[in-house]
């Protein structure tokens, strides 16, 4: 069972204390649907991915859609740079497990083509595309087949104009951003297309974050949130944490991605993690585990990494604490469901404290798994 | 030449677009001093770490603190459970470049040896070493030596009172938290002491920020900021950015540490990068890589790597980008000092978005090495 279907439909098989749940008000929004996913005006905060072949290479490319699906990732995109990845998009919506939203740069007819391959949304700025013609043709199609478009702004690609007044220091680069996604909307606007997400992204956090909070106050969109061009898997990693991290404490992220230069795989479980650590996504394992100091006796970070690598096919929330130390841990680990600890040649689990099973400290992991099991199948029986 | 200095010495040497520069202001503080190292009051935020050896073994305490200073660190803490390890100490102190905090609970003679060893601070909860005669013969002595003490509220050890008031739904774990810190506080400042640093620790991200932002408001002594038991390498990354990230974002954090179940040197890397993220550091290079798409045609993520690890020798603020493809590639690399863009067999160089070089794509690390080194001359000139 997915952890919405879970919370939605169970609320009392929910185990983790409510006061870890506090996660401020989220920004009301209007909401957009991409396929079957809701975004904004509450919907869960929804993880996203863009694939990294070549969207004409059609198996190539669905394959990687599946390794996102079963990553987590709830809607996907990929790019549509020319006519050839324009004709393979019917293939790859058929066969894509995900709502499929294509990426359009200026082209028009790419837009129109995609629309026509079935898409579930799509990312194209409209004072791009030329004149207002072109930009007609595509809003009422995308009107007329009920497909959301984002606006997607980018710092590094700003109009001329904008980009001029941030150089010559006559307005910020976030007020720059804004100002950029607010002529985009207020083209839609005028033919009457009100089914847009936007997003705001810059490399630096602070520009991001920045924008993000101007722009909340001057429209009701729903927002996908990303920090661009992040950087290799740790470095973007950190920002992406850091500004999306903000930006979920300020309540302003209705649809997430992490942008690595990496895997698309590792970006979806990036984001998972990093919604789970924020409160929200409360149906997957979480795992504590102490920094270790010179109290130490067990190798408590190989310890966690064992543990985290069990809990990969557990969808259920579970809190487990894997201490290094007998004089800390069973305290430590008071809130969680399963606590390990060790040192000294013993092992001892818990639960919510209590100490359940002693073994060797050779046996630890083994002895887990069979905690583990007895509780899923605990709940299993609720 | 360090960040710091340069910053401080050479304003004019700081490449980096003002734009980008725009944290909010700190939260306004008293100051404390660990050794050389002011913290608070608009003091550079310090990155502290703690050794994970054990403390009585000299050699490889001492060995670690090497390690850690080598990585940026600037503040080290060693845990003290007993008198092996206090004994330790003058010698760790001795031969550390790095100020020395101990970290001690409940047992004021460890306290008191500590202090005794030249300590540059303590870490130990006055409200959890027992009658006032032991809390006033550490306090005295610290306020003669002129060591700051850290309160350190830990989510997981609050005193029973308060954490059986959370268990009942009375309170919020923050509150708790912050009561518990103030409780601590009144009986230092009821000893005349001052020289006061406070942290609020959970494993749980909100928590931990709203425990901050709560205390923010009730005192004026500075933050040391982290979230505890963040989990291994990944999961704790992402924890300690987000949460760490919302309260760098707030101004409210004066030292950070990110804990992660891992080498503590790992945890001076993601606290640098996660500051530098922030812009509070600006005396680092600053890699940028596009997450790569359907329209790349080089290895982006692999050649970003790759110039990460050139540039860790490099102590400089500069700003790479790493764009996989040409047509994007140049526009986004605009504000790079230096821009690499591959495909198709070739490879382009960029200052600021010029291109100053083309070569084979084979050759685009030696050409980026060369580029980097007449950048490194120029400047030096200047």
């Amino acid at each position: 069972m997915r952890i919405e279907e879970r919370t939605a439909a169970s609320p009392d098989t929910i185990h983790l204390n409510p006061q870890l749940k506090r996660m401020p008000p989220r920004r009301p929004t209007r909401q957009v649907f991409l396929g079957p996913v809701a975004i904004g005006n509450g919907a869960p905060i929804s993880v996203q991915s863009m694939t990294k072949t070549s969207t004409a290479d059609v198996d190539a490319t669905t394959k990687q859609i599946e390794t996102l699906h079963a990553a987590g990732c709830e809607i996907v995109r990929v790019a549509v740079p020319d006519q050839r990845s324009a004709f393979a998009l019917a293939e790859i919506v058929r066969r894509s497990p995900l709502p499929v939203v294509a990426d359009i740069h200026f082209d028009h007819r790419l837009a129109l083509q995609a629309l026509d391959s079935g898409v579930a949304g799509l990312r194209i700025n409209p004072g791009n595309i030329g004149s207002r013609d072109k930009v007609e043709a595509v809003v009422r199609d995308a009107a007329q087949r009920g497909v959301p478009i984002r606006i997607g702004v980018n710092a590094g690609s700003l109009e001329k104009p904008l980009s001029e007044r941030v150089e010559r220091g006559e307005t910020t680069r976030a007020e720059a951003m804004v100002e950029s996604a607010l002529g985009h909307i207020r083209i839609l606007e005028a033919l009457d297309f009100r089914d847009i997400k936007v997003s705001l992204k810059a490399s630096d956090v602070i520009a991001t974050v920045e924008a993000y909070r101007l722009l909340a106050g001057r429209c009701d969109y729903p927002f996908h949130v990303g920090v661009t061009e992040a950087g290799t898997i740790t470095t973007g990693t950190i920002k992406s944490a850091a500004g999306i991290g903000i930006l979920l404490m300020d309540g302003l992220c209705d649809t997430i991605r992490v942008s690595l230069s990496g895997p698309p795989e590792e970006e979806v479980r990036v984001a998972r993690r990093l919604l789970q650590a924020m409160d929200e996504r409360q149906g997957e394992p979480v795992v504590i585990a102490c920094p270790t100091c010179g109290r130490i006796t067990i190798d408590a970070a190989s310890l966690a990494l064992e543990v985290e690598r069990i809990l990969e096919s557990v969808h259920e929330p579970i809190r487990v604490a894997v201490m290094g130390c007998e004089v800390n841990g069973p305290g430590e680990a008071r809130e969680a469901d399963i606590g390990i600890c060790g040192g000294g040649g013993r092992g001892i689990l818990f639960r919510k404290g209590e100490i359940v099973r002693r073994c060797a400290e050779s046996e630890i992991l083994a002895a887990f798994r069979e905690e583990l099991d007895a509780l899923l199948a605990e709940r299993d029986k609720e």
